[in-house]
């Protein structure tokens, strides 16, 4: 969060962009070299949706240093020219053998780098789980299925004394919370990043505005909800997906007191999940409801044509969902932020223009405009926030 | 679901109305003999909003048959006469001593009968129950806490050799599926009945509107989504406060799929959980996504202060809530159904006409009022529903 760089990206569009867009990636070339090593697992999927973890991963991860992914497809190439055509020096392998050939000792850790919609393992995948406990290695996973759980798993880890770390295992029911209101006297502005879709760079547009405040003197937390970005070391968050709706607002609150109590930041910013018109997925009603944020901002994919993972269900337009967020919640959304995906830069500059004159709102895309238009369009909405004059005289 | 009767309750208003008000209550007084029996645990809360699983079970249990009910508190009185006014036979005793006192062998199962939010166990029911234990009874819980799963109580009953049914505990992930829009193919018109609150007597509406559409001939099932109907017996059902939000909508599809396939029902009537706009209990997102309904019922309760349980949280009114739910799915609401808790009958009529003028949708009340002022309300909406021609003529 204390990223001091200003730098304008704007020659990282990818003919294609990737489903989830880069991040700023300076930090993940560097994270501390005391961080535990791991090998990132993403066969089949890595640049894809179901690869978002991966994904995620090579482009910033402050828990773990990844020395390389597993994805037989790509095997040879680099991770970040994969991703975002530029080279992030993390290759991509074909397999556990090829992974650690390359290292001079075994890895501290295998990352379980897809997040299928189904939450589960499949037999290929166990396979692997098992062959990297064999040979010492830690597991981390996100899977719904907690492999903590597993008995054949589990048994393996406990006789080759390594640890499971199931990111999205919830605290016991007991230790969990109730929304109780006490988010109404968290001081800082709240601000969630909701989107027309699952995988469509929420969590990715959360980060990159995060620097940008911070680096304009406006102290900013992001609270993240999935289990990527706990996976990358966020330091307050919570894998809703995960939590009993019974107490998904009040956990979500509780996270929010704790970043509040913890930072005494400016502004927080909740990462959201799904879409809250999803016919799946639509926890976002929670993180509404559990952040009560006084303001919103979109992500959406213009040239999206139907629901990630669901070839049926028609994406919705940004105008429908804002209206659906703003009726639900005493909220209003302060600007549309634009995944690239499919797009040229300048179908992104169409969009842009067509959708801040339709909507009557900021439009940007945190990736490939200049991130002032991604603050300025938080400090419109709340010009009580002041940015550090030496930032502010550009 | 074969109820034949169309006795119209007209004088079962109690001075203060119960929280949940009750059922058509032929059932409860006739389980089958087969049915395990039980004693239901509710100290401290019978009759009273947390208390609404004993509530429940001692109006209607097809499961179970309930012998008696602990409550120190109301120890001598019949739990009919404290709920509704109308004796069940049912007595309520001081402490589990009593009630076996009453019993010429040790009943099969103690049943955990309240429903706190927090969903966990205190000190002093922690040792109820394994003194039940101890007993030889078996457990059943709808605690978010699974009793399963605690060390102490598992070991008691290991030793004990008796089961603990935890009704909330769901399926294992691998096992859940998420939503795929298969509900779509659903012939039965399927009406969710929501509220502006928990515990303000959705199921119990539901339930008594099942038996009077069936009673005229529209076969009808009722998909239950909380712990209460489980525990009562419900033969299509899922606890979805329990269920990892991933997973809610999918799960809440296949059970309604399940009950569209086992019984070719007219109508499904799916139970509401919270209030769309609760800002703890908002699981009914999940319900009107899942089911896709056709239409919904609003269960409201004029004279209800705040929010159950929550002092600082005012309650909403119908129209509010009407919109809000109109504007979240593609449904319309087709009535409202009033809670009388705090009314007396002159009021309740008073109700009724200021809201369906106000509103200009029918308004009854499911338990003071005759039964067809609640199936004209479904028949008016959904007039392809031809009710049977023997009861359609009164």
């Amino acid at each position: 969060m204390e990223a001091n760089t200003t730098e304008k990206p704007t020659t990282r569009l990818s003919p294609i962009g990737p489903q989830t867009p880069p991040e700023q990636s300076r930090t993940s070339k560097s994270p501390s070299t005391a961080a535990p090593t791991a090998i990132v697992y993403c066969e089949g999927n890595f640049g894809q949706i179901d690869g978002k973890t991966a994904n995620g991963l090579v482009r910033h991860s402050q828990a773990y240093r990844v020395l390389s992914v597993i994805d037989s497809r790509l095997a040879g190439r680099d991770s970040g020219q994969v991703l975002d055509n530029v080279s992030n020096g993390i290759p991509i392998v074909a397999n556990i053998n090829a992974a650690l050939a390359r290292e001079a000792t075994t890895p501290d850790t295998l990352i379980y780098g897809m997040a299928p919609s189904t939450g589960t393992l499949s037999p290929t995948d166990r396979e692997v789980v098992l062959d990297a406990i064999a040979r010492g290695m830690n597991i981390v996973s996100g899977l719904h299925e907690y492999l903590g759980d597993d008995a054949q798993i589990s048994s393996a880890a406990r006789a080759a004394s390594v640890t499971i770390r199931d990111i999205r295992k919830p605290r016991p029911s007991k230790d969990m919370r109730l929304f109780d209101g006490s988010v109404a006297r968290v001081k800082a502005i709240r601000i969630a990043v909701l989107g027309t879709d699952c995988a469509i760079g929420k969590r990715t547009t959360a980060t990159v505005l995060a620097k940008a405040l911070n680096a304009r003197g406006i102290k900013t937390v992001l609270v993240g909800t999935g289990q990527t970005g706990l996976m990358q070391g966020a330091k307050y968050g919570i894998a809703m997906d995960a939590v009993p709706p019974q107490f998904c607002c009040g956990e979500l609150e509780r996270v929010i007191v704790e970043a509040s109590d913890g930072e005494e930041p400016d502004v927080i910013l909740i990462e959201g999940q799904g879409a809250l018109s999803h016919p799946a997925f639509c926890t976002s009603a929670f993180i509404l409801r559990g952040s009560q944020p006084q303001g919103v901002i979109l992500q959406h994919a213009p040239k999206r044509a139907h629901r990630c993972d669901f070839p049926n269900f028609p994406m919705p337009n940004a105008d429908s969902e804002i209206t659906l967020i703003e009726a639900f919640a005493g909220t209003r959304v302060v600007g549309v932020t634009i995944n690239h995906e499919g797009m040229t830069d300048a179908e992104v500059s169409q969009a842009i223009e067509t959708l801040s004159r339709d909507l009557g709102i900021p439009v940007t895309d945190a990736l490939t405009r200049p991130e002032e238009q991604l603050t300025d369009m938080v400090l419109a909405a709340f010009p009580q926030l002041r940015p550090a004059p030496l930032v502010a005289a550009e």
